[in-house]
């Protein structure tokens, strides 16, 4: 019996640890620094060399204030009240490098955090926090030339209005006015958007440090609006995948090879998603063999050699998960697709569960590999 | 005596009445919708035909609940806890037409409106609501052409850093390739950033509109962060300029034109304020008389004759603001600039206040007069 690839996607992303390390705590350094990812002049929250986040609220006359980051299945972090109204608290562990979504609860209420910037997560505006990772130099802003973010709004019939995608352009796009470039369609997850992969993902940074390096020809990224449909989490398995497909493949790509310099065909066109965008990108790349031929699933489950109908059409196929999620799986297929002679690589980031640094990592290992053949 | 043109320009934005219709009450009618501005799929907050604004806040264990919005000097509109744990209110009376900055006032603490999307004003991200204007279509999002609106980074040897900016290409920038085009430069007011001339003012879509209609020749904007000094409100008086003007004349407008295909020169620069961006444009613009012959103060003070040194370098001079500010401030200095002879034009926005509305249509008038000679 083949296995349902929605199910198996499901018990991918929900068998990970989340976020959380599960290493014994050590003492507490007091070395804790405002997270880089707070709004200007904001001292908290505040994160520590070893990955404890601290957080304070100010909430005079509250009864009870807690974040919803912490060990995971016990509520989070209980924040105590201080002596001038404000209710601090620090996680009781370090967390894992990278950024986490958060949300505070104040007297049964769901709030965010004044202190920190907003992140689009869980189907609404989240709190972010950054636990700054050994290999953070990959995403950082550097003094390299840096290319554009570009917000487009693209006609779409199907859903009767315009819709808005970001086209990162590389560094020279605007003055090479000779070259074309691949494309590379970058898929966010369940309850996030189109802005994900540059506010939270870094994906500009990423790719500016890849090019000022020379480890990659660049590139341009188009990220756009997956859940068309408004899917619910615990909907997915009913997902229907067409009015997405249709918005993809019939409106967005014309729209961008027709106004920005691409090379318009399949072999310099790749498509790629994390957790629900993996689902999106493994069905989408079947149904649409004559679309791309670089395909890459981010936390976002697997392909058997028996899901793809003609071998000869695919460049590339890549496999990546944290390796708090389910690595075995992402191996195993891994290994099976090259056994049946797909060119095949997987990828496991360390000491990440099915959160951002999985995915920014995963795009640094992935952008090497795209459209070389 | 020569007034003090930032002491000027505080007792301008300072004797607004701000955001709050002063008119008798009517009743309230119950055609209640969720405001364009939230958060996708919430039903709260919500306004009504006559710019009433209702909110509901969960939080079931709170002491009191408080809006930012409504009567103004009243302290806002409270709340009253209903059966279900959520905190109802309506504002005493309708709200100016337009865009309004908000917060939430819970148990002590300031948070934002879980409902609403967030907006950086007031130095912070905070809530925002739409209340349905008679002339919204200029500025509603509608089936023509769209220009994009490009994040750049550009690199900053004055401030050690790469800095943020976003440039709006008009629709067809990418394919006419051979035309060049002028550019205004659009300054927020303070406590904003890079993000509001788009996110609150719509500044692409008044523009794609103007366009579409043939109202006006395409130009470029260029909207960046204009508080390079992170001035304080009660420190304006002491502003210094230089920091922001090293930014945008020594080191953005040459990026601009190196990178984008402007028409590099004084006829085809405009610069434009809003508020404590107007105050910067009159600066900037009377410092570098060579650099810009177009310049707009909107809500933010006035230029007189005498502060400028060649009239021949001054092809327009475009003053604003709202009914409920100081409308005889802008039409009296306007009189003065056109009996000394310059190209003067003000407008007065109808029953706003020193809020977005007036900007937004300030904008709409102010574009069709530029780059004309």
């Amino acid at each position: 019996m083949k296995p349902n690839p929605i199910l198996f996607f499901l018990l991918v992303i929900l068998s990970g640890t989340w976020c959380y390390s599960q290493s014994t705590p050590p003492a507490v350094l007091e070395d804790f620094k405002p997270s880089t990812l707070n709004q200007p002049g904001q001292e908290y929250p505040q994160v520590n060399s070893q990955g404890y986040a601290r957080f304070k609220i100010m909430a005079p006359a509250a009864d009870s204030v807690r974040v919803s980051l912490g060990l995971g299945g016990k509520g989070g972090t209980k924040l105590a009240k201080a002596d001038d109204g404000s209710w601090m608290g620090t996680t009781a562990g370090p967390m894992d490098e990278g950024f986490h979504y958060y949300n505070i609860k104040i007297d049964g209420g769901k709030f965010n955090d004044p202190g920190a910037l907003n992140f689009y997560g869980s189907v609404r505006w989240e709190s972010g926090i950054e636990i700054p990772a050994h290999d953070q130099d990959f995403y950082a802003l550097k003094d390299v030339p840096h290319g554009n973010v570009v917000q487009i709004l693209f006609p779409s019939k199907s859903t009767s209005t315009s819709r808005r995608a970001f086209v990162y352009t590389p560094p020279g796009y605007d003055k090479n006015q000779k070259e074309r470039y691949p494309v590379l369609y970058l898929q966010h997850g369940w309850g996030e958007d189109e802005t994900a992969w540059s506010n939270q993902g870094h994906a500009n940074l990423i790719m500016d440090n890849l090019i000022a390096e020379g480890k990659i020809k660049p590139f341009i990224i188009v990220m756009t609006y997956g859940m068309t449909n408004e899917i619910k989490w615990g909907q997915l398995k009913s997902f229907d995948i067409t009015p997405f497909q249709t918005v993809l493949v019939d409106e967005l790509i014309p729209y961008v090879d027709a106004n920005f310099r691409t090379l318009a065909n399949p072999v310099n066109r790749a498509m790629a998603g994390l957790s629900m965008g993996g689902m999106e990108t493994k069905t989408i790349t079947l149904n649409k063999p004559d679309v791309f031929a670089y395909y890459a699933l981010l936390s976002g489950g697997t392909y058997a050699p028996t899901d793809i109908k003609d071998k000869s059409k695919v460049k590339l196929i890549f496999l990546s998960c944290g390796s708090k999620e389910r690595p075995e799986g992402v191996k195993t297929a891994t290994t099976a697709l090259k056994d049946a002679g797909f060119n095949a690589v997987s990828y496991i980031s360390e000491g990440t569960a099915h959160e951002f640094q999985t995915w920014r990592r995963s795009l640094y290992q992935l952008a090497p590999l795209l459209f070389k053949k």
